[in-house]
């Protein structure tokens, strides 16, 4: 199964080199500490839902190299006969901190944290930033199209356009944690729990000698879940009017009632419209109206406000691909090194400031109004700094530092938790419904203005000023605050 | 391993549903034929390069259900015992065409079709649909990448952005058939053969106590093969003359020579045209500049016109998920059912005529003229048609008959293989390096016009005269050609 496979070997070959190259310095046992952070929301979005964890659990579980693997590696002939024995024995020993699945999260905050050896926090870096870049990336933007559904359920229809098996698996695991109330990918339901549904394609109608044949067919084998799929031919002009014959002929006698009709062609909101007219003429005010076909978060907003009649939207390759962006750009960034028991912070200088980093070995905060429940910032501490909630907070712009606010009467809570310490899984990894009930509990806490899609409010995501003051030190500013 | 796991289970759950329906009615044992195809070509382009039959014959060859899935599917309650006896003695008996990968395709053209009892036919649709629709997304836009440089070379660096462990190690793949010359990942070159290279992170400067102190280590470890990333902190002012000493202190003695430095960020033609000044100047003419960062066929093309000195691109994000266009929207179509040995052509309507299918099991046809070596057109024909490549062949545009073409001095191949053959594997799959070199060579029949950027000039995908008149009456269209 695709989530028990072995990665190890999926690894950018700079990661081999540079590890070869520790271990023949004094730097191999150096400690390490990486944060893995993205700098910007697809989409111009206000926030993103982070996920992926439970992957990279999976893979430093699994963390091995086989002697296939050391003998490919021999094959290059550039690595230290005792750098493959050390990759022989290979066993993560570090420490993990991270923040759960189903978090909302801001632009520079650290999802991941790995303190372990310069060779061990390095060779994890593809793998990290691949499953929480691509999971993150889906449950994002999936998070965007149900909310644009304005309550109505959205389904996951996408696999056949995923790039790749493990794109259609897990992505439409992030869906789900997102509020996607299902998929249509079976083994995305017997790996992860993900419900599946699904009626009939095209071709179920075509295979037959006639529509409502077809129709009449589907009806007699599955009496108690029917979705017909009426745009084969002509939506209006025979795909409702057969199956609405169907249900009469079939399902009547049995007394079952028909689950609905689907739409995947036209202009759905016109059709959604007469076909909605018709079912209910026939007595059928029960029967849903599925809809699909390029559909996103804009479409589904348009389609609603020129009052299409649909109840459930079944959306596919702008969803499994994030199309209209379809990169998380997380990083995995040196911020600190330690020798001795002594934490040095490192930085990443760039002229383009936006991609500066925040140094140090850190914590990251969220207020809460105690008022309201909503999240109010987050802050950037440094490792050993605790805030007291019980006292107000001045916070500051970390770039426009005169632009100070009083926080009082909140609650601070710690957004990482401990995952690996010394190699260890400690984090207990939580149920996928738990994760999506999480996450929509999560989302109530943030302002409307922040999940707007166009332009939406900056939400803060500030420095405490022992952070802001190591920062600017290592960057060679002058003066303090 | 990725390509062994069993994805038998990846399917829609319609497919299920529908082959349960199937196995109750008259339709289980009939005949289906389906062909994949796709509309149109991602970013506007000319012609998209087929890729991914390798895994689907992987795929097909290990379909089976297990005792778990089989109870999976039970604990749903709507299917037919008998039809889980028939799953858990699922084989595919069926046949497969396909066109080779690598080869150069156009819209409307069956990359594969599969003859098979209707229930096995539908049931891999997901997967035909996400493996070829995936790789050939991918060699289709690194064929536009690697053209742009020109005959540089391009390497593939963006497993941590790709959507998927599959995403990555398949996507680095099909960029190798597509023309670049290798790949950062690892497991891609074990699995696949694609060669891999790389070098170091900005950590691995970071780690160290100074730049100069990282560059000399490195050179120290790889004397031989030492390309220096010179953008941590300042390029012109640090990075390229720290190189530069670092060359000079341990290489030189060493009587080796530097293969490169790698520009990761800022204004890289700018940068690499005073980088290369300074190399030359020290002597080192040799040495090769790299850049990454962000890039696609249109930076590269900006790139070169304003004279910047690059030997190599690495390309990370924008290929792996083929960015600018992530879907390629293959689609999986019946054409024809057959019954005591009768094949019935079936087509799809659609009020968008874009979305009406090519009916019929057909055979694909590329005519080369024998001069120029270039392709001419491609024409559909019914399967039991024959092109005489002896006799001059008139040609005419299937929506406008009127706009006709006589082909002389030209030879036809059929680019369909057989593949499997009553469920039997009766294609040897070609080497990697094979499959490269072959797409190299049918990009050279290519007209340059059909390999423009933008507006590229449409080739023809004709339809036979039989075909047409067969497609027509289906349509219930009056009168001839």
């Amino acid at each position: 199964m695709i989530n028990e496979q072995n990665c190890s070997m999926l690894c950018d070959f700079y990661q081999l080199t540079m590890g070869n190259g520790y271990f023949k310095t004094k730097y191999a046992e150096r400690i390490a500490y990486f944060d893995m952070f993205f700098r910007r929301v697809p989409d111009g979005g206000g926030f993103a839902i982070a996920a992926g964890l439970e992957q990279v659990v999976e893979y430093i579980n699994s963390l091995h190299f086989s002697e296939e693997d050391i003998a490919f590696l021999r094959g290059k002939g550039i690595f230290d006969e005792g750098f493959l024995g050390y990759l022989r024995d290979f066993k993560f020993t570090g420490d993990i901190w991270a923040v759960p699945e189903g978090t909302p999260v801001f632009p520079n905050e650290p999802l991941l944290t790995v303190r372990a050896p310069a060779i061990q926090a390095q060779l994890i870096e593809t793998m990290v930033l691949l499953l929480i870049n691509h999971q993150s990336l889906i449950a994002t933007k999936a998070s965007r199209i149900v909310r644009s559904a304005d309550g109505r359920a959205v389904s996951e229809f996408g696999s056949r356009r995923a790039q790749g098996a493990s794109g259609a698996l897990l992505g439409a695991r992030a869906a789900y944690i997102a509020g996607c109330t299902g998929t249509a990918c079976v083994m995305a339901d017997e790996l992860y729990g993900v419900p599946s549904t699904g009626t009939m394609a095209h071709s179920w109608v075509q295979m037959f000698d006639s529509e409502l044949e077809a129709f009449e067919e589907y009806c007699r084998v599955y009496p108690d879940s029917v979705t017909l799929l009426v745009d084969t031919y002509n939506v209006l002009k025979s795909g409702v009017p057969n199956a609405i014959k169907a249900f009469d002929n079939i399902l009547k006698p049995l007394g079952a009632r028909p689950k609905g009709i689907r739409l995947d062609s036209g202009d759905i909101a016109y059709l959604s419209i007469e076909a909605r007219k018709m079912l209910d003429e026939a007595g059928y005010h029960d029967c849903k109206i599925v809809a699909s076909n390029s559909l996103d978060e804009y479409i589904i907003s348009d389609l609603l406000k020129q009052g299409a009649k649909i109840d459930l939207f079944g959306v596919g390759e702008r969803l499994i691909t994030a199309k209209s962006e379809p990169v998380f750009g997380g990083v995995y960034k040196l911020v600190a090194t330690e020798e001795n028991g002594e934490i040095n912070p490192k930085i990443k200088i760039s002229e383009n400031v936006a991609k500066i980093t925040n140094p140090h070995y850190k914590k990251l905060y969220r207020l809460y109004d105690n008022e309201t429940g909503k999240a109010v910032a987050d802050q950037l501490c440094v490792y050993d700094e605790v805030i007291d909630d019980t006292k107000p907070l001045t916070i500051f712009d970390p770039d426009f530092t005169w632009k100070k606010k009083t926080v009082t009467d909140f609650t601070a809570r710690e957004l990482q938790v401990p995952v690996f310490i010394g190699g260890k899984q400690v984090y207990q990894l939580p149920k996928l419904c738990d994760i999506r009930a999480y996450c929509a509990s999560q989302l109530g806490t943030l302002w409307g203005e922040i999940k707007r899609f166009e332009n939406p409010h900056k939400y803060y995501v500030d420095l405490s000023e022992s952070l802001w003051t190591i920062k600017h030190g290592l960057l060679g500013g002058k003066g303090g605050l």
